[in-house]
């Protein structure tokens, strides 16, 4: 086969179809984007078979990047089958490019991942942001002394391999704030401590065994609990939420023998209701009846503006069913990643097996400065300080963007939680807007996403947690108009 | 049905039958150990239906512990029908007892779990334990100064979700040393933090999706390793280890299309020896040519006693099919729960997405910290410290042990690591030894167990690491020597 005559370096400055400039904010590393725009340009025909492509340095300089980078990329589309070496006649696009079904591994990659679209990038905060706490009201002095003391004091073998259970003063302290603060009454041998909802939901499926089984799950639901239940080798059954909570004779209708519920009873997530006391015993029943068990993911339950705190659903339980999950990510910081579980005492045995085999653990450190923030008072002081402060912005919130935003949006607060729903009119697109919003810097979530068979409501999730006051109310108000348009 | 007439109550201390006492150094709960006690009772026939039992005051002065706790122990008893409240007439043995097979869930729970049997618990560490690093020797000071210095100066939004990849800086100082010190050439964005080799498996086999396909695995090899690719569902195959290493050739009999080998080729993970180069190359040519991934766990690569550190077998890898994994368990303490792994190139995309989903990230402190204490010259300080501590710790209880034990033992010093091999002869029982040797306060492994389908050699594996002198090796020789009687 006859070599076609090398062409002249294809110019990326004078080629309007080809597309290289380099987002640096993205978090596909630069080297990825690189990739991606020669692929995209080849598939839409911008490049083609045998077209010189600019040389390493030329395009580094071009783009302002290091030679390294760029060579990365190249090497990449060469081992795909993109670009073709050929010594002195320079790099050139391959004129054998491969099946775009066969060869494209990037394909396969959602561009935005579910916890990327919620912002958990370890980058700063962005307005509207949902999960997160106050981060500048956190009492970072009291904390660094406690820290630092913990660091100074600890002896060598605190060095060693944790307990895969948690650290026994935090267990015991855990223990001793639910039963005063949320109804619960546990043994400390009954808390585990984990790194978050996910390193609980493994933890639990592992330890009861219920792969394969039927799984409860609100519908609309915790978005960043899917992707793992998915994996898990679970049948998700979707069970539609109304004002009073999960549904629970819809969920005995669908599925009247799963294995599994998992529901947020305090704050649902996302839509912020309160499941009713006559849901929760229906609920109770059911799983006794069944032998099932459910899941209390208790996350923001500690933040209440209205009458007083509902006691956990696990203080009603008198069959030892509920599994109870709380999270110290939302009441001190995200960065912890730390979490704990209640295990039912029926299967206080098989947790502890399952955790020392699932040899997590977390840094000693962090678990014995939380226990001694919460014994010396810090954590409830703090609590009762979040509450009033979350009431304020909430408020502050709700009326700047009820008032700038006018009928374009209802926020009905409920009565918990550190984030609002802005509800639209069923012919507005929150995907769209949230897109637009994201745009200029906002970081809300469009509720639609959250639905997986329930007909879905457009709205928009927003964190109120940092929207620190009046004015900074009125800028993202602001903003928000510019996306409503 | 007549009730029987209500018995005496049964007094622990008097029947001989009935062991009651706890065992305040077991990781299972009192009251689960009470539990156990009594079901034993029961199953041995020392206790029979009708059998009335001691008060829960009483028996809870008697065993010195709280009330809840007994309370506790009788109402799992209760609720799985071993036990059975009489009101007045006290609480007895139930005169219909639970069928074993069908109510024993403690029956299912092993009773040492393997992270247990590794001592990986918390607790101090023990004489001889394996996989530990000399916590006395590790340079505190300068470690909490420069903690104690990030946790002073970061942002307050560091407290924010850490970044699920790691945070740059230190992905940054891993690549560097990586390039430097192991020969692994990669870009920070190709090393992905983790707490652990199992969060790191995880991330990997979800990341290049092999569930279902065969799996390469020493015979013996790493056995924490095990129970998590088990439960990943994918197929173990067994690949037989000699003086070499890994026997490629084997291998490739017994499953040539497997997807993945988890190999340990500086330091075999446990017979200590070293791949060698040409099964290094039949290794890299075998995954090239089946389109197979190689995960390298390079452990303990950085301890090496004899000759010049070997470069990973990363480092001859020119197809892009090696994932390599390291630790800061061993080089610096496994309490900071931090580990690594270089993803190839071409799925750092599908990386990124899965570390996003799997929603770990490790706190901002730890990983700054490492970034910091690295950059400052003080790892590769320790690094070195430690080369000729380990050295001589190594020297010294070989020696020490060979000749207080004779010939009832032989150490061969294999080149690196952190742990030695004392060979047993072929009639020896190491399961049995090991099991003699914890009951004196050792914390040894026996070599048999790692094994799969190869014939079991005996051995004991024992982490030098915390032999600090000369005495103390004596000191456990002497007690070994009561081990072997």
């Amino acid at each position: 086969m006859k070599k076609p005559p090398p062409k002249p370096e294809l110019d990326p400055k004078s080629d309007p179809g080809i597309d290289l400039t380099i987002d640096r904010t993205l978090e596909l590393p630069m080297y990825l984007q690189i990739c991606q725009r020669f692929k995209t340009a080849i598939e839409q025909g911008h490049l083609h078979a045998g077209d010189r492509v600019p040389a390493v340095r030329a395009l580094a300089t071009e783009l302002n990047l290091a030679r390294g980078t760029v060579e990365m990329a190249y090497r990449i589309l060469t081992d795909e089958g993109y670009l073709q070496v050929r010594g002195a006649a320079g790099t050139v696009v391959s004129p054998h490019l491969p099946q775009p079904a066969v060869h494209k591994p990037q394909a396969t990659v959602p561009s935005h991942s579910i916890s990327a679209a919620l912002d958990h990038d370890g980058r700063a905060p962005k307005p509207l942001q949902l999960g997160l706490p106050a981060l500048d009201a956190f009492p970072r002095k009291v904390w660094n002394r406690i820290v630092g003391h913990r660091l100074r004091s600890s002896e060598p073998m605190r060095l060693g391999y944790p307990h895969p259970a948690g650290y026994d003063q935090l267990r015991e302290r855990i223990a001793t704030y639910l039963g005063v603060s949320r109804g619960v009454v546990c043994l400390p041998e009954q808390v585990f401590v984990t790194t978050g909802l996910r390193n609980t939901l493994e933890l639990t499926l592992s330890s009861l065994s219920i792969v394969g089984n039927e799984f409860w799950f609100e519908d609309p639901g915790y978005i960043l609990a899917r992707p793992f239940l998915q994996n898990a080798a679970v049948k998700l059954v979707p069970v539609p939420v109304d004002e009073h909570g999960l549904i629970v004779e819809e969920g005995k209708r669908l599925s009247p023998y799963a294995k599994f519920a998992l529901v947020t009873p305090s704050h649902q997530s996302p839509l912020g209701v309160t499941l009713s006391l006559e849901r929760r015993m229906a609920l109770l029943d059911w799983a006794s009846n069944a032998g099932s068990w459910i899941i209390e993911d208790d996350y923001d339950s500690e933040f209440r503006y209205q009458g007083r705190p509902l006691p956990a659903l696990k203080s009603l339980d008198r069959n030892d069913r509920v599994i109870y999950a709380g999270t110290f990510s939302k009441v001190m910081f995200p960065g912890l990643r730390l979490a704990y579980v209640v295990a039912p005492l029926s299967a206080v045995a098989r947790f502890q097996a399952v955790s020392s085999n699932l040899n997590a653990g977390s840094p000693y450190l962090f678990q014995a400065s939380v226990a001694d923030f919460m014994a010396e008072g810090h954590f409830s002081r703090h609590l009762k300080k979040m509450r009033m402060l979350y009431a304020e912005r909430r408020a502050i919130t709700q009326r700047v963007f009820q008032q700038e935003l006018g009928d374009r949006i209802r926020i009905n607060l409920q009565p918990g939680g550190m984030h609002m729903l802005a509800q639209l009119a069923d012919d507005e697109n929150d995907v769209l807007l949230d897109e637009r919003a994201r745009a200029v810097g906002l970081a809300m979530h469009p509720l639609s996403r959250w639905y997986i068979d329930a007909k879905p409501r457009q709205g928009l999730l927003m964190g109120f947690a940092n929207v620190t006051d009046e004015r900074e109310a009125m800028r993202l108000a602001k903003k928000l108009k510019e996306v409503f348009g």
